[in-house]
């Protein structure tokens, strides 16, 4: 008998690598924040012994889902202005309430609030985009929670930073600073193309070219930005930033949405990442992302929530199941972007994003032990004749039990560990009260 | 100080009648099944006393939800078979399943896992499509909810009628039997334009008009339809069911999907009523309603969740939220379908395609006392800028706690009142194991 730091025995076990596999009644062995075995039950029981074995009968362990893009501080300004034309929600409100509150403070709040939602709806990992990185970093760092976070660039002042010069510094001590962190990994992230000048592209470039980081950025996110880029540059956003070099395996390109055969080509050739934000896209009209042909033509696609701003939440369940119907309509195929692509979308594709699938996306021994358990008995899972159907297209993120990150229990039975709910709910509160107070 | 059978002091009371209307810190109070009277609660405790007095502090009260086009039950089917062209779906799974499966005990038990579905997802009232509807009105009588059933029809033998003429009997026999019900309304419920004739058709009317009945059917769901009616008639579905006389203010077209200007037009000259059914529009490949151009030209639409077995779930709130945004990217316009009009969808417009409207749908005195009361107090719901976005954009359906109908709690605190959870979780199992070996 090897005694293991953890031991969970589940209904199911989901490794999403190999795609489509369900283990029924297996058991998950931790130690050292690692996956050290997935077996059987009834042989895990001969093998193994751990003082901390839980059980999870009812229950489908799955690998943590990844927010491969968001603006965690935006939490703070969930539904302050939906319903808006873009111009009007970003001029009118979101742009002002940014640069009225945008502070340390305000950014350790929000980022404390979205990092508590994705933990309590199974989200282990997310892309984060932007200012104040550094302390949305060391919040993230607190609270146990994986990341990585871009060092944010854009040709405007922000409460951040006045300058490229001041952004790029920020990015660099950020980089420097993290450099060796167990959880958080950093990457580049300018803004986008039309807020973007080809020289701070350059220097967003070079540092990630230095440290060989990703360069995560909103791409093609509307028909507008795709057309002023025509007018003023003569070629389509995406080609400008391949004529710059930009585009690589290490490219994050956001939204994606108004993406013609020349586009999903380029980053099918350059083994660059999508990240899909289909309830985003939905809300802000900005119109339909050619998933499935993206998909298609090699293109490697992970899911993002947006910020709770324009979703209006952090809620990977939804986006998976918003994802796998939506393609089915846009490409007039029913068969298109099924439960399993869906939800590898939302885990391994996300880590192949970030360039962290050696460690985590899929339960694999020696990869992280970064995990959601969803329990699937309520009645609303019934009858249960495939569960990962059942995952993707009847499941809420209210039916997430547990969360871990790298062998940390952070989420138990529906209580966060190393975060106070009714403290949080308290900031959260107050925050509006002034946030209101502000309008 | 009168004595009334109940009242619920609320932190948000959510009439929808009018529009956008947010009561803080009111009460609701219900007397013999129906509202009696919405005022702050400082001034009901000084005029209103009840042995059940509620505290929903942290909570709105919206009108009960009305699910508009549901097949309940199907629900034993949740999962069944996904991600196949539509062909295959009905070919190989669903109707063969129908076949083997679809008898009284078999209706009864998906009925009531169905019911207790919307229960808990706040649904008061729901608009049944299926064959076997005496038990379905039945299951439904026996626990409490409100539903307009359909006598079915369709020109093919099902397990439950084999011919027209017993379609047509059946139906009578049900609306006679519910004719004086409290809670079950009826209606005639012909399958699609494709599967009914032309005399099948004429006969359905005759009924409905006797009886001053809604006719509920599906129209427009695919363009195969459309242009097999085109070829075969010479003119569009819904063209033929109006040359047939079929249109009123009483016709109920459900999924709308491939809608022309002139589909439209018919309508909102008749004052028939839309179901939009988003998630299993997207789901089956079928398309994209054009929801907010029949919104704008004067026809009311009401949100269906169709079956568990295209969806999966019985879910409005994922409904009105996947209805909110959907709309805006189909629209290309960002302010399209506001949360406020996509609550009213959900509620007060079902009432009126139901033609219940001046009992139920929106929380008025002497209506009905029809409640769903959310939660909206977790910090997925926090910050409240406004209570009705977050109701649309950012809740799940387990935030509802309480679920009444007509002065009735049916659902206390999450937990049903008139429905032993074990004993259906157990049914269900049951169900599955069996219509899993019959694969």
């Amino acid at each position: 008998m090897q005694t293991v730091d953890t031991i969970i025995h589940a209904g199911f076990i989901i490794p999403v690598q190999p795609l489509n596999q369900v283990l029924a009644k297996h058991s998950l062995v931790i130690n050292q924040g690692k996956i050290l075995d997935i077996l059987p039950t009834q042989s895990c029981n001969n093998r193994y012994q751990s003082k901390n074995t839980q059980e999870r009968l009812n229950h489908a362990i799955i690998p943590g889902l990844i927010n491969a893009h968001t603006h965690s501080p935006m939490s703070l300004f969930r539904g302050l202005a939906d319903d808006l034309s873009l111009d009007d929600w970003l001029n009118s409100h979101i742009w002002p309430a940014e640069k009225q509150w945008s502070n340390p403070e305000f950014i350790a709040a929000g980022t404390e609030l979205a990092i508590a939602e994705m933990l309590r709806s199974g989200t282990t990992c997310f892309n984060e985009h932007y200012p104040f990185a550094k302390t949305i970093a060391e919040t993230t760092d607190k609270l146990g929670m994986r990341a990585c976070i871009g060092g944010f660039l854009i040709d405007f002042p922000t409460n951040d930073a006045s300058d490229a010069k001041t952004y790029i510094n920020k990015a660099e001590q950020l980089i420097q600073q993290f450099q060796s962190h167990p959880l958080i990994t950093t990457a580049i992230a300018p803004h986008a193309p039309y807020s973007v000048s080809d020289d701070n592209f350059k220097a967003c470039f070079k540092l990630a070219d230095q440290y060989q980081l990703p360069l995560h950025i909103h791409i093609h996110e509307t028909e507008f930005e795709v057309n002023n880029s025509l007018k003023e540059h003569g070629v389509r956003p995406l080609q400008r930033l391949n004529q710059l070099g930009l585009i690589n395996q290490r490219f994050i390109s956001v939204h994606s949405v108004c993406f013609d055969d020349s586009d999903i080509q380029l980053l099918a050739e350059h083994h660059a990442h999508i990240v899909h934000c289909p309830k985003s896209n939905l809300k802000l009209a900005s119109g339909f992302a050619p998933i499935q042909k993206s998909i298609n033509a090699g293109v490697n696609v992970a899911l993002g929530t947006d910020s709770a701003a324009s979703n209006n939440s952090l809620d990977l369940f939804s986006e998976m199941q918003t994802a796998a119907i939506l393609a089915k309509a846009v490409s007039q195929n029913p068969t298109a972007l099924p439960a399993a692509k869906a939800l590898e979308m939302a885990t391994l594709n996300g880590a192949k994003a970030l360039g962290i699938d050696n460690i985590t996306g899929s339960l694999e021994i020696n990869k992280a032990a970064d995990l959601a358990i969803v329990h699937l008995n309520d009645i609303e899972s019934l009858p249960l004749y495939d569960p990962i159907s059942q995952l993707v297209y009847a499941t809420t993120k209210n039916q997430v039990t547990d969360t871990w990150v790298a062998g940390k229990q952070l989420l138990n039975n529906r209580k966060l560990l190393l975060i106070n709910e009714e403290r949080l709910r308290i900031s959260a509160v107050a925050w509006q009260e002034k946030i209101s107070k502000g309008l």
